[in-house]
């Protein structure tokens, strides 16, 4: 019941239903799932060409060129 | 802009926005985000202890016992 799982967005969708806006996360990391909490703003100038993860601490790692065959849903 | 987060849960996230009930992705895999689609259907058997990814045809890829340090939201 761990997986991974790819994300190339770097902004929350905005889900409006009855009238009502609420932020959904989009980049994947929020602590505050399916909400967002604002830690996309960490993933603004990751690079293109560059696979990214986060660490416990929330620190970017980054490998280039190395793409896995993961399933990236549309954004 | 691409980048891998961990997923823990294994249903949707039931949200309630403007007195109407949405199921949003909590598997992480749904082609149709941030909304559930049923594909966290293929992850209830997952086995704990182990790594999954799901690659571009949604076949499941896993591993044993290796576990990068990347940040898991709560559920």
């Amino acid at each position: 019941m761990t997986r991974l799982v790819m994300r190339t967005r770097s902004k929350p969708y905005p889900v409006t239903i009855g009238g009502e806006t609420q932020y959904m996360c989009g980049c994947g990391l929020s602590a505050t799932q399916p909400f967002c909490d604002g830690t996309h703003k960490l993933t603004r100038d990751e690079e293109p060409g560059v696979l990214c993860w986060y660490d416990a601490d929330v620190v970017r790692k980054q490998i280039a060129d190395t793409f896995p065959n993961i399933r990236v849903p549309s954004e």
